[in-house]
């Protein structure tokens, strides 16, 4: 037995939704496991990222020796850039998981310098103390896993995302056995995704799509239009495989949507008929009853593939009557108002909507549903158990999930929030000190332009550039907006009332509101993206600042 | 047949969610149907509730005959003392929905004058050309009906939101031949509630959510807190029979709550076995095993009385580790972050949250859904129709169900937003002009004051008083405010930079985050409430207006 200790420090996503981030320590030695983001709420407006606070991490730099990735979804990789920017270790992933890294990393220019390494389901590296194996497990993307990590004073088993499909699309099936044969062996301590722990039952598997999706082609008589994420590329295959056979061709829609199609194609991962894809620029010269379109754009985020193909905006795209808008994705919680709204301006056009509960479903979850969460808990039957990936509420929901162990050897469990850290040593494991962590909000300019590695590294803390506050009455009778729009401002861009540049600013969000349709004046969000976008671009060219960008709109 | 035309004006609540209200006119005689009100989201910051524009009803005063209400929720007669402060005519409804309206008119004090007229269901009035007969429905609140209105040119019906429950709890069956009845003689037109038509099968009757309530009871060692509608009556009376047989006590807690239960009770609607009750102020005193609190605010409402409750700041309840809270509603969309957050604070406090899908379920919706919904149609087999209450792409839907009944006499099928008129006559149906629509936000002062009728009558326009933002921010490191917080103002409250009042409204906003708990200030949307409700107070002393207050609270 060893005398040092194991921490571990939650960095991100333990009582909070995204920018999943964990560290584990033994002795002098520490491995970083995920760097996600999350996406801003409408109450951190101006923001177009957040990323979990390093400052731990930056502190005891010379001990991080890797980072190491469970699956590449935004919220576990979308960090990955900044955290690189600051101290660039050796990263572990599978091929697809790099991949999208990658191209966070293309984003910024930093691919070249990045150390990246390809580790497959059933290997073992060594890193420092840890002997990690890499676990496959079912989830929404391809190539997920989880993480043994043996350490001196045990095995660490962290279970990335995960639901326990049994019948996959690619057939390539959730590792009971590893998991089992860990929990034979006796696990430290298990780490275990709390997403869905107020679900009851289990998760339906991702084929239970394909009825109803059947459905909708049968019955099509024109453009049968899908919204999903880019990255579920078991969805995506499916979606391929049914329109190959029946007899439609595909357009991929939205640069995210080609971009990780491409990816999982190179990869072998995503499987693409031949001749069975279309060009955007053929959509709409193509016969309509011949076309699927899958388009990225799932939460109605303004200015998304999606959210311009409602409102006639996008140049490949154009809806008409009789087509039909298929959304293929959950609602993240905070988004239903504006997807809400995009379905609203789909069904102007006169296209149908499919959306919402039904059976069989249009959209399964990726994440295990409460008796998934105990088959896993009752395989690696851990010494100690710690829920990550969710809310507190859920966090302590799964807690109490596997009260029913401690006939099973499991001694205690933890419901961590991001910055408490637990420490095991010889005398057992309890709370430790905690540790500075938080949100860090980044201007990603991931809207139309592309930040510089070095402007990352300047200008982490926004919020020294300060914050501007178009304020906009638009007159509800008129949909026009009273003289030139406000601006207050505070902080570094300090505009001065009647100095060049605020006047000129007035006029860009003046414009903005000019050039907009009434459609669009009607629906504050797009409005506030809209502002926010033109304004940022506006300000970053004539300031070199990117301050926080908050617009308020008034209906008066 | 008649040579004047029948007019459908949606004053509300199509193509978007609340706030409904209808007027049906033939000639010059029209009568109103619902008049609720909308809670505003997060986009519009610093309005406590929006009403409908009246306008079309002002301008057409001398012809307005009655008001006729559906049903006591709120988006049915929340804006009815707004409605009656411009034209005080007769009100048709069940006693419980005049009931409710008259806690509405007390707040107001505009009781007395107030012209309500109680209703039966199969009951029959006369108002001018108009037959107007009440017809049972099942819902979510007791005593809802449907109106079937038979005019010069045919029958309207028009079935206020309803779902089919094949066993409601008092037994009382949706007066399923009422509708057969008129379908077989031949309707005109239908309106039918949309709100649910994106969910297929059969909303579950509202007995399902006993087997749930039963194993919460049966495991629970200490409190049970529940969450629910104060208007849901039904659910009420399972949680009362229950708490009865299980030997356990109930205290009611929450303002709505109290006086929602007294109502029902006081009219027969609700059966309160002896001794059962608890009073608020002895719960704490109380055996925990043998007490269940029932709570309104089930919407995460900073100011309700279970958000109140979720972090301690409750006079009558506070949580302990055991307890178990129950969120036994739906979530309204868009408050998805607020509920979160509630639960948050509920976990952290060790008592147990049972929330979400489950089965059986904790929660059963009020509304029909797709097969409920073809049941009505099939029923009624109308010539026209027309999908009432629910957004845009909602009714569109709910339309497209419609369409197997052209078999059966359905001639055509309109899908009208607010403001958006149809015409009926001898010719047939099309859509008519359009009329002036709108939200009116109003800042009712429900928080803590009464507002006076004639503060409703001068000031429905409210952004004639302008509007404030206090900008907040707060060091994340410190959780602190830097400074006195900055407030920018617009319009008729012009506070003037270094003004007394404009030092002393800094003041307040200070003062206000300096009483507030660490974890409140971490609770941006409770923060945000709680400096516009102390913002309000002093403003509305001090200057005697009620500008819309925005709170923007930003983390640097």
């Amino acid at each position: 037995m060893s005398d040092k200790k194991l921490q571990v420090i939650p960095l991100g996503g333990l009582g909070e939704f995204g920018m999943n981030c964990m560290a584990l320590r033994y002795g002098d030695d520490i491995i970083v496991l995920d760097a996600g983001m999350m996406f801003p709420d409408s109450e951190l407006l101006g923001v177009d990222i957040v990323t979990p606070d390093f400052s731990y991490l930056e502190e005891n730099e010379q001990f991080v020796r890797a980072i190491i990735l469970t699956h590449g979804h935004e919220d576990h990789i979308g960090a990955m850039p900044f955290l690189l920017s600051l101290m660039n270790v050796p990263v572990y992933g599978t091929p697809f998981t790099l991949a999208l890294v990658e191209r966070r990393l293309d984003e910024h220019e930093m691919r070249e310098d990045a150390k990246l390494n390809r580790v497959k389901p059933g290997q073992k590296i060594d890193i420092g103390p840890f002997l990690i194996e890499f676990i496959h497990v079912t989830h929404s993307i391809v190539s997920s896993v989880a993480l043994a990590i043996t350490t001196p004073l045990g095995v660490v088993i962290h279970t990335g995302d995960f639901k326990i499909d049994p019948t996959p699309t690619d057939n390539i099936l959730f590792d009971l056995h590893t998991f089992a044969e860990y929990g034979k062996r006796g696990v430290l301590l298990l780490l275990s995704d709390s997403t869905n722990v107020d679900r009851a039952g289990y998760t339906p598997s991702e084929r239970t799509v394909m009825p109803r999706f059947e459905e909708i082609f049968n019955r099509a008589e024109r453009r049968i239009v899908i919204a999903a994420f880019s990255s579920s590329i078991h969805r995506l295959q499916q979606i391929l495989t049914l329109s190959a056979r029946m007899g439609r061709k595909v357009a991929f829609v939205g640069r995210s949507m080609l971009s990780a199609t491409e990816i999982a194609h190179n990869l072998g991962l995503l499987h693409i008929p031949d001749n069975l894809l279309l060009r955007p620029q053929d959509i709409m010269s193509a016969p309509p009853h011949k076309v699927v379109c899958v388009v990225s754009g799932t939460q109605g985020e303004p200015m998304s593939a999606m959210s311009r193909v409602a409102v006639d905006n996008h140049k490949s795209l154009r809806l008409e009557r009789g087509d039909v808008v298929v959304h293929s994705a959950r609602i993240i919680p905070g988004n239903e108002k504006g997807i809400g709204r995009m379905f609203n301006h789909v069904a102007r056009r006169g296209a149908e909507v499919v959306a919402g509960t039904m059976s069989p479903p249009i959209h399964v979850s990726g994440h295990g549903a409460q008796e998934e969460l105990n088959l896993l808990l009752n395989l690696v039957r851990p010494k100690y158990f710690v829920p990550i990936h969710g809310e507190y509420w859920q966090m302590s929901k799964h807690a109490r999930l596997a009260s029913h162990l401690k006939d099973h050897g499991l001694e205690d469990t933890f419901v961590l929030e991001t910055g408490q850290t637990l420490v095991i040593d010889a005398k057992g494991a309890r709370k430790g000190e905690k540790v500075t962590v938080g949100r860090v909000c980044i201007d990603s300019g991931s809207l139309d332009e592309v930040v510089e590695d070095m402007m990352i590294r300047d200008r982490r803390h926004l919020s020294e550039d300060g914050f501007v506050i178009p304020i906009v009455a638009i007159d509800k009778n008129t949909g026009k907006c009273e003289g030139l729009p406000e601006i207050v401002s505070r902080g570094f861009v300090k505009l001065e009332e009647g100095s060049e540049v605020m006047t000129a600013a007035r006029q860009v969000v003046a414009r903005t509101l000019e050039v907009s349709s009434k459609e669009e004046r009607g629906d504050l969000g797009l409005m506030q993206e809209k502002i926010r976008a033109d304004l940022k671009r506006f300000l970053s060219k004539s300031t070199s600042r990117r301050p926080l960008i908050m617009p308020v709109i008034l209906e008066v």
